[in-house]
């Protein structure tokens, strides 16, 4: 949080308020979409089938549209604050996502999914009360001095090398069986992706302001790279979900997507010269808590544990009866979870 | 965090240090005196059945010193560092004593007691960042004025009101069926211990410093308070112990306790005046990440999970193999604990 009530700190506030309220939209862009693929599933071809009904279907242009005001709230909020503040928030997303699913499509959150959607929520608000203030960079000209700075440079060489050795080496090879090699892929582009989306954000704010950048042509080196490496990221983060398991690839893919936005944006506008080693704690302490939230959501995803199979290790019984196999663990499969959740 | 590095933090830092050590002798204590047991099991009448051979075993003594050490290191840090920081610090001893049981007695810590134990470091490092600097309080004059501030009178009057009414009327109809009971009596009443117990290490800091403070009256209203405050916290503690499973009982009572001393600080020392909302945030995060870790390290701690019964969620298989029962959960009791772990 900046330390001065500033303009700077006004921007804060707005990106902050911008990147909350885009991970409800996307969060309820999924379930919305689902909703309405449940439902055309009832009476026309699905979807997985090549059926197009879903476009006559208006809960689905909800979701579309939902989608759409929420990649567009993320993209400004990146214009706003520090892309360390707005990226890690990326995963209340998910957790919007499984807290509507399990009131609209009925798909039960267990227990440990409660327990990691609170520690996402707890991760988050330290890593709020921890995040750099931003450098201030009010125009274009600035960010182009610092995008030449020789740390800025290495990285993204350094990145674009070992992307290219990932894809035209490692990948063929154990892309299939190694889950980590695409994923490294899509969050090493992408942490280029968000710096070009933050510079293009800064000139847009430039242009609205009076001083068109639409003739600079860092705008549209800026516009060209964006849309480079969002095609490399989503390509190869199609091809890891394809392969593994959306429960799995999703909380990989949020810590190294997120470590390397931190890292670009920390080389980028040397956010650690504004942060205290309180602040570095914090902000560290924050993201791992985010990591194990998500973690607990995921993992455990398609066992069903819930609070009240807990009870029978609340009294102390006959050693008989406390038993893993006789007594408590049996309780977790009493209830078995519907088709839907646990095809996935 | 103090904020000026003055006398004060310096104060914070001692205090911290002992506290961190209290919790790493406490928890080996554990460690070492059922390791003690276990090797005179072997040999003599066992301390549950009346035996006093562990009295020749020096493995017995070292655990017995190990807990004198702990229990004094801790009396010391709140003399030093603010109850809100110390109490809630106390739940790294839990930590310590599984860890080192998984090295010592080779108890294994399942998935969820490794998560736990990383979300009550991770909780602590944020609570300690945000710890309130401690209004300062050099002498027991000064103390005996705030301990009879209307506000902290009020506090005492109303816990031991609530206590007394728990432990004749309630206790006597419900303790045995609702465990909420004999855990608020200890900590309301561990409130008050903590409370006398900083006062008495004032008493003492003051007369070593050479200011004799034996003469004073208030050191042995704090003693005999202290003396029938543990008296009375001990006895119930081993009542809930008695009835209820210690995997409940233990996280139960951190977060009451816990909450209790951080109420009965900040009431005496006005702790909030000295917090800014970001610290006061921090702070809350912090304890319910603790919180959220205690309880994944007990609550599921007779379940086998491992990070080697995920992968069969990692890959995407064809439906039929991935249902719960077939598949996943299965494995989940493949490995069932040992006698020793399950019956507890």
């Amino acid at each position: 949080m900046p330390r001065e009530a500033d303009g700077n700190s006004t921007n804060f506030y707005i990106g902050l308020t911008l990147a909350i309220l885009s991970t409800i939209f996307i969060g309820a862009s999924f379930v919305i979409k689902k909703k309405a693929l449940i439902k055309l599933s009832q009476y026309g071809t699905r979807a997985g089938e090549g059926g197009y009904g879903y476009l006559k279907e208006w809960l689905w242009w909800a979701g579309f549209f939902s989608l759409g005001f929420g990649e567009t709230f993320n993209f400004a909020a990146y214009a706003f604050a520090p892309a360390t503040l707005v990226t890690p928030l990326g995963a209340l997303s998910v957790l919007v996502s499984a807290v509507m699913s399990s009131y609209f499509l009925r798909e039960r959150l267990n227990l440990h999914g409660k327990i990691g959607c609170m520690l996402s929520i707890l991760g988050s608000t330290v890593m709020v009360i921890h995040a750099p203030a931003e450098a201030e960079v009010t125009n274009l000209n600035t960010l182009s001095h610092m995008l030449l700075e020789p740390a800025f440079i290495t990285y993204g060489v350094i990145v674009i090398i070992i992307s290219l050795v990932l894809i035209f080496y490692y990948g063929p090879k154990y892309g299939k069986t190694n889950i980590l090699i695409y994923i490294a892929i899509c969050s090493m582009i992408g942490s280029l992706s968000v710096m070009a989306c933050k510079g293009l954000g800064l000139s847009l704010k430039q242009t609205f302001g009076g001083d068109n950048q639409l003739t600079n042509l860092l705008t549209w080196f800026l516009l060209a790279s964006l849309v480079a490496c969002v095609t490399v990221q989503m390509n190869y983060l199609n091809r890891a979900l394809d392969i593994f398991n959306t429960s799995i690839v999703t909380p990989i893919y949020y810590v190294f997507f997120t470590t390397f936005v931190i890292s670009a944006s920390a080389i980028l506008y040397k956010e650690w010269e504004l942060m205290t080693p309180k602040d570095i704690i914090g902000t560290l302490s924050g993201f791992l808590t985010i990591v194990f939230g998500i973690f607990l959501l995921h993992a455990f995803k398609d066992v069903n544990f819930s609070l009240s199979s807990l009870p029978t290790f609340m009294r102390r019984e006959e050693p008989k009866e406390t038993h893993l196999v006789n007594g408590s663990t049996t309780s977790l499969l009493q209830d078995p979870p519907s088709e839907e959740e646990v095809v996935r």
